[in-house]
C-alpha cells in the first residue's frame, strides 16, 4: 500500500516554487504578491490564513494580510475587494470563508477580478476549468490532481467515484477528473445525498475522492481490493488518550480502507497541505499569465 | 413504452413564450430582440438560423439576422459582436457555430457579452450554471432537462449515464442532471471515448443521455429493461428506399432500443426541436433579468 504523502508532495512543489521567485528576483523581476482578507476573529479561519500567508513568505512571495472587524458591512468589504483589484501591486487574492451571516458570499465572489482570483471561485474561473481554458483552478481539486500526477496513478478509462458535490470541491473533482488531461480522462461518477446504491456504486470504484465531510464515512466494506482512495475530509474528533484532548481524522475510515487501498492519502499529511501548494502556484500563475 | 415528444413539448413552450411576449406588448414593454450572426455560407448553419430566426418570429420576437462573408476578418466579426453588446436594442445574440478556420471560436465566445449570451457558452454562463446560479443555461442540454420534467420523468437518485463530454452538451448535461434540482438529483456517470467498460455502465442506467455523435451508436444489448433514454444525436444517412435519399437517425439505434424504454426520445421530432425553444426561453429570460 502506497501512502500518498501530502506534505513530501507540498514540500517539493513548494521548492519549485521559491526557485521561481529566485529566477524572477535576479532578473529583476517583480516577485508575486498574495492579499488575504479575512473578517472577523473565527479560530479557524485565523489558523487557515496565517498558514497562507507563512507559507508565502517560505517561498519568498510578498504577503498582505488584510484584517476587518465581524461587523464589517457588505459595502465595506466590497470597497476592500475594488481596491485590491486595482492595485497593481497585488497578483492575486482570497477572502476566507466562511464571512459572516449578514454578507453574501455569492456577491463577493462575484466582486473579485478574475485574473486575481487565485482561489478560482468566480464563475468565469468555474467556467474556464470546465472548458479546458487557462484558468486559476480552484486549490483543492487541483491540490488533489498534482497529487495523482506526481505519484503517477493511473487515472485513463479508470472508474472514478466522487462523493460529494459542493461547489469547492466535488463538482470542481468530478469536472477535472473526466477532462481529456493526464490525470484526467477518468470515467467519473460523482454522487451525493440523493445517491441510493452508494456501496453497490464505490466497490466498482477503481479511484475514489471522498469529500462530503463526514468523519469516517468510507468504510472498508464499501472499497474493492486495489483500490485509490482520496480523503479530502478533515475533522477534529475527541480523544481522551491524546494530550490535546482530539485527534484529526477525515472522510475516510483510514484502518479498514487502507489495507484494501493500492494507494491512500493519510488525514493528516495528506490533501490538506496540498490545498496551500496549489493556491501558491495560481498565485505564481497569476503572474506569468499578466506578462 | 412512452415517446417523448420533442415537438409537441417544444410548440407548449412556444405557446407559453407567445403569451408573455403578448403580455408584454399589451403593458407596452419592449419584446424580446434575438440577433444571430453567421459567417460564410454552410448550408446546414443557414438552416438552423433560419430555423432560429422564424421561432422567434412565430413567437412575437423581434429577430435580426446578421450575414457576414465567409472571408469576414476575426477583428471584422469582433467589432460586429461589440456592436450588438452595446446595442441597447438587442436583448441577446448567438454567433452561429462552427466559425471559418481563420477565426479563433474561443475568442468569439468570450466577446459576447454574458449578459447577452443566450447560447450560455460564455465562461462565465458556464461557471454560473456549475455554482447553481442564475444564468442562461445552454440550448440543449437545457432542452433535456425542460423534457424529462414537462414528461415528469423521475430523476432523483436514479443512476444516470451521459454519453459524451462535450463542451456545449456532455459536460454541462451532466453538471446539471447532478444539481440538487428537480429534475436533477440523479447519481450522474459521464462517460467518454477514453471510457473502458461503457456496456456494463450502460447496463445499470436508470436514465441514458446519448451525446457523443456517433449513428446508431447505442444499442438494445446496451440498455436495462425500463430504461428512460434521450437521444441528442442528429445524423443524415443514405436511405435509397427514400425519396430524398436519405433518412434522419440519432446515436440511438432505436428500433433496438425503444422495446426496452420505459420513456425514450426519437430522431427527428425529440430534443432537437427542444433546442429552440431553449434558445427562446433564454432571449426572454434576458429582458427579464435586465428588468
Amino acid at each position: 500500500m502506497l501512502l500518498l504523502d501530502g506534505n513530501a508532495t507540498s514540500a517539493a512543489i513548494r521548492t519549485e516554487i521559491a526557485e521561481e521567485v529566485s529566477k524572477l528576483k535576479s532578473q529583476g523581476k517583480k516577485v508575486p504578491h498574495l492579499a488575504a482578507i479575512l473578517v472577523g476573529e473565527d479560530g479557524a479561519s485565523q489558523t487557515y490564513v496565517n498558514a497562507k500567508v507563512k507559507a508565502c513568505e517560505n517561498v519568498g512571495f510578498e504577503s498582505t494580510l488584510v484584517r476587518m472587524p465581524a461587523e464589517t458591512s457588505e459595502e465595506e468589504l466590497l470597497s476592500t475587494i475594488k481596491g485590491l483589484n486595482e492595485n497593481p501591486n497585488i497578483d492575486g487574492f482570497i477572502v476566507q470563508l466562511p464571512l459572516p451571516k449578514h454578507i453574501d458570499e455569492d456577491k463577493v465572489t462575484l466582486a473579485v477580478a478574475p485574473q486575481k482570483d487565485v482561489d478560482g471561485f468566480h464563475p468565469e474561473n468555474v467556467g474556464r476549468m470546465s472548458l479546458g481554458l487557462p484558468t486559476f483552478l480552484p486549490a483543492t481539486p487541483n491540490g488533489v490532481m498534482e497529487m495523482l500526477g506526481r505519484y503517477n496513478i493511473e487515472t485513463v478509462g479508470k472508474n472514478c467515484v466522487v462523493i460529494g458535490r459542493s461547489n469547492i470541491v466535488g463538482t470542481p473533482m468530478a469536472i477535472l477528473m473526466s477532462r481529456g488531461t493526464n490525470p484526467g480522462n477518468a470515467t467519473v461518477t460523482l454522487t451525493h445525498s440523493r445517491t441510493k446504491n452508494l456501496k453497490e456504486i464505490t466497490l466498482q470504484a477503481d479511484i475514489i475522492i471522498v469529500a462530503l465531510g463526514k468523519p469516517n464515512f468510507l468504510t472498508g466494506e464499501m472499497v474493492k481490493q486495489g483500490a485509490v482512495v482520496v480523503d479530502v475530509g478533515i475533522h477534529r474528533i475527541e480523544d481522551a488518550s491524546k494530550k490535546s484532548g482530539f485527534r484529526l481524522v477525515g472522510d475516510v475510515e483510514f484502518e479498514t480502507v487502507a489495507p484494501k487501498c493500492a494507494a491512500i492519502s493519510p488525514v493528516p499529511g495528506g490533501v490538506g497541505p496540498m490545498t496551500i501548494a496549489s493556491l501558491l502556484q495560481n498565485t505564481l500563475k497569476a503572474v506569468t499569465m499578466r506578462k
